[in-house]
């Protein structure tokens, strides 16, 4: 949710509750703005499906700071995911990722490792090097909120190797 | 569209196209940004119908510069707008408005005033106080790229004017 131009920033269902319409708090008019969505599609390849993966990885860390050169790899983390088929094992790598990016150890990775592609099985072991997440050193970028299914697409082929993931932001 | 970090740029359908991967432009990887779409839904109200369909419109205005007390009411423009239900009405007003920030007179208005309200023909005339759109005097807010009917709801009943509009940005 976005509020702008004096928006009151209240939640509730009603904005009459209040009895006074409310607009209160907003000097230029009687409205607000709800329900804020925005989502951008990422498109990765590599020589190899596995690559391609590690650059969906990155491609979305990429897009937590504006400037991404910021990144040291001082620090490695790792992850583990597991699937039933290839989407949702790309989904949960980058779910997996997300999440230690949005929680401890609030880990932002410059490059992403696969170490271990298992696409028989679905599983995934990677290792990312970067280091903690720090807002006075990585200028903040747009906050990514969910990986998404949506028109998901993977290509392995001999001639190309590349996903489309599309993330809400 | 939006490229970051580095990205290429390209627009083409294939990024195998140019023979290099379509990564060249790319310092950080072998992905890029597409299709990045985003909405924000608008909840406006008054003391009648009307005055929610004025707030509607000042409301998608404010979207257009993050500071809209910049905006100066030296100048008038009017539109009108023909629908065949409330809801084209409120869209094709809404959209009037959005063409004349567009395009020439490129005019943001800072208050409207709907000098004729006709449900029963769906005819609207409306005046825009405002001036020209000056970026070095308006700071630039957010591009609103379309008025959609998506989940579009007006009610109008002795307690409740109020409409939702998404609009694309």
């Amino acid at each position: 949710e976005e509020n702008r131009g004096g928006g009151d920033g209240y939640d509730d269902d009603d904005p009459y509750d209040d009895g006074a319409g409310g607009d209160s708090a907003n000097i230029y008019g009687k409205y607000e703005y709800l329900d804020h969505t925005a989502d951008v599609q990422i498109h990765a390849w590599g020589d190899s499906l596995k690559e391609a993966f590690e650059q969906a990885v990155q491609a979305m860390f990429n897009y937590m700071t504006t400037d991404f050169s910021t990144v040291e790899m001082t620090d490695e983390h790792e992850v583990e995911a597991q699937g039933e088929d290839l989407q949702s094992l790309l989904f949960h790598l980058m779910d997996e990722w997300l999440f230690a990016f949005s929680a401890e150890p609030y880990f932002i990775a410059q490059k992403i490792e696969i170490t271990e592609f298992d696409t028989e099985n679905f599983r995934i072991k990677a290792k990312g090097y970067g280091e903690e997440f720090d807002i006075s050193k990585h200028p903040q970028g747009t906050e990514v909120k969910a990986i998404t299914y949506s028109n998901m697409q993977i290509h392995d082929s001999d001639e190309k190797h590349e996903v489309f993931v599309i993330i809400d932001i």
